[in-house]
């Protein structure tokens, strides 16, 4: 091999690892010395192979110190924009494409890159075992009885504690437990709207709220939605005479993931009570945040109980265990009613287990070390992006939650891109799942909260392979 | 004392002890030579005795036998009247007396008279922690998952096998788990009904299926209901154009207790499924008949899948375990979406204990145990009732299910009569909860799922005397 294909050869092997992520940002490359020692090769050589790196804009060198790689993989993978859905409120049913994909959730086999919860794996189940277990035991007739109205009080207060951590104050007889958030979701919106009411959300949205507004005959307002911080504010002023009620998920909301900054959370509480319509807040995600501080919710900035703030441990600790719950404000009479009407009691040894591993720590400490996986795991997932799908692919940078959001070139149809990846046994999210209108034809949301691990790597590479071929 | 009073004295104790219950009817009594020995009385005396119970009409002889009880406190108790709700379907708020009544059952210092659900004494507690414990340590994942949409297979599968029990041929995929009875009701009337429909109901009806249709925004049409066999199906076949779904609770209802004959039941089938309209079926009592045999339910006689059958373990295991379920006939698809919209998945470590609970046999055992204390306990209560209520007292006579319905004097307001008794640490249901319309205000539900005992006896007198003194 001449010397001109010998440094071109070995700059592609180092230009493959920095974009496929490899080799990371800020890392230290060999120095020329060091390099000429690995490959057998001569100085000239080798400071070619930098120079050929450094005219990529893959590496940069720093004054005596050597190079490094300044190249991440998001720098070719810009944001998706900001979403432009018509501004009518709809009442249609939604795409059903959310229930093909839901119903894929059983089914061992696939790689469920569709469910937007954390894989058992993630989770403290030694510990909430222990927990189930003791609560069988200790609670006065083993859980058979019916609860108080209001639900569990260890539970209760525990929430309202933590509630300090997102510049709340609230106090457990604010609160309402719930059979899992969509519950506390379900109730809210059956207290506040009725039939023909318009309830303005994000765009994108998550599924699930897209069928429950619809199945109460609600009308659905999407609102352009920024894939870093949240809806158009101003866009939501200039509408507010339509909509009665607003429902948001401020806080890495799924697919998106973007966090309203706490000015934006403010001025809508402040625009939404001045025109006397309640807030739904949607916190579940907010446990999850990728940096240094939880951010606040909406509820933190409520001064006359327009805000139904709604969380619970499905995103962060058991899915399964259907514990959730809603501080409602002054829709608290009527949450209660809802709650005694449509389900009496919740389940309550498992409400008494949640309440009680919440107060012993363990809580926080399994917090912070499922925050640390799925930050590695949304780089793991957008290097793999970034190596394996094709030039024109967006990506979105969630600072915390769930879920990442892609948009493809726009000749891309992810429900026909679904139809091939089930083939490989693959799930996920299909663009057109998150709502109501003619939009995300070319979008998809993949979720993060599985392990990673090179069987993963390989699946984003088929489906990158898949999204490859459809282009051709 | 004079032979005159003597007799009379010794009658009028046997008298009590016969009305009280403590001499039950076909009980023997002495003869008259041991009641000579026993009270020191001649044989004049002792006769006389007897002739003046017979005149009574509280005992009669049997040649070569003796004297026996004939004398059942029922006889002095009618039966209530067949209800006469107006014919004019209402959509207005349900009783407040209904949240006053629920929001009473946390309070543990009450005897809750109003709680229609077995006490934890009365259910195998032991044995359903052990399956927890075990679900809690066998489950994948420790229960911390999502189920498949439609719920626990093995539950599922052995709520199938017992469907011939009552006529029925379910498979495990006619059925999903909900978060029990009432979280199935409620899926079937979303999925059916539109707000403005009509509901025909039992009249009176469970507080719960009240609150829960007019919640909707359904219209309520109460129909007449005999104690004994249910609702006039003439009546229904007059209003049946004025109907658009119906909801029964065929199998001892709450608060009457009734139970509808077979012929009954195939007429109301083949009625509604003439006329298009879906009947919902109830059936949480149907396991907890006073008889030899269950009485079938509705769904046997259902051939185009008109009928949806609901069910639950809240009557007879387990109240705050939450878990029911639904075999919805050809409304299958809606409720499957209902449910992943409202809750996304049962408390899969509750529905899986349940589950194996229901495969090991104990579950008939334990039924056939909890069918003979209730039926001991309404025996008590109808002493109880006959010797302390006034004159003029009306009493259901169910034949299974958790309540006893009384229909007191005209002049007793049970609301009134309500706020006193909770004066006493004693909580019952007041007519007034038991329907829309203006009807009930002399009639009270008692539950008898409490065990018995001596301070259940002096509560009920309570009653007895609160009620007499309104009379004053």
């Amino acid at each position: 091999m001449g010397k001109e294909f010998l440094y071109h050869e070995i700059a592609s092997r180092f230009a493959s690892q920095i974009k496929n992520g490899v080799l990371i940002p800020g890392e230290k490359l060999p120095s020329v010395r060091m390099l000429c020692k690995e490959q057998g090769i001569g100085m000239n050589t080798a400071k070619r192979v930098f120079l050929e790196l450094e005219a990529q804009s893959l590496i940069s060198s720093k004054p005596q110190s050597g190079y490094f790689v300044t190249y991440s993989p998001l720098s070719r993978l810009p944001l998706p924009e900001v979403s432009q859905p018509s501004l009518v409120a709809k009442h249609r049913e939604p795409n059903a494409l959310i229930d093909k994909v839901y119903r894929s959730i059983g089914n061992p086999a696939l790689t469920l890159f569709s469910i937007g919860a954390p894989a058992q794996e993630l989770l403290p189940l030694a510990k909430l075992k222990k927990e189930l277990v003791l609560a069988t035991r200790n609670l006065e007739g083993g859980g058979t009885n019916y609860e108080a109205l209001e639900g569990n009080v260890k539970l209760r207060r525990m929430v309202a504690q933590r509630s300090m951590g997102w510049g709340g104050n609230l106090h457990e007889s604010d609160l309402i437990t719930t059979s899992g958030g969509m519950d506390a979701l379900s109730f809210c919106l059956m207290a506040i709207g009725k039939s023909g009411d318009t309830v303005a959300i994000e765009s994108p949205c998550y599924p699930g709220i897209l069928q429950l507004a619809i199945s109460l005959g609600l009308k659905v307002l999407e609102l352009p939605t920024h894939p870093v911080t949240g809806i158009d504010i101003d866009a939501l002023e200039e509408l507010v005479h339509l909509i009665d009620i607003c429902l948001l998920v401020p806080n890495f909301n799924t697919p998106l993931g973007s966090c309203m900054p706490d000015e934006s959370k403010a001025r809508v509480v402040t625009l939404l009570a001045t025109h006397q319509i309640p807030l739904i807040e949607d916190d579940v995600y907010g446990d999850l945040y990728f940096g240094e501080h939880r951010p606040k919710c909406c509820k933190s900035f409520d001064k006359d109980g327009n805000v139904l703030w709604c969380s619970s441990i499905s995103k962060t600790l058991a899915p399964g265990f259907r514990v959730g719950w809603v501080a409602p404000g002054r829709y608290m009479e009527k949450l209660l009613k809802l709650k005694l009407v449509h389900t009496i009691s919740s389940t309550s040894i498992v409400h008494e287990a949640v309440g009680n591993f919440l107060r012993t720590g363990r809580y926080e400490h399994h917090l912070r070390q499922l925050r640390r996986t799925l930050q590695e795991n949304a780089q793991q997932y957008v290097q793999a992006i970034a190596a394996y799908f094709p030039e024109g692919t967006k990506i979105s940078r969630p600072q915390g939650g769930l879920a990442l959001w892609l948009e493809l070139p726009k000749e891309i149809d992810t429900a026909i891109l679904y139809d091939l990846a089930m083939k490989q046994q693959i799930s996920f999210g299909p663009g057109r799942m998150f709502t109501l209108q003619n939009q995300f034809d070319n979008c998809m949301r993949l979720c993060i909260g599985l392990p990673w691990s090179e069987k993963l790597r390989l699946k984003l590479q088929t489906i990158g392979n898949l999204v490859k071929a459809l282009q051709a």
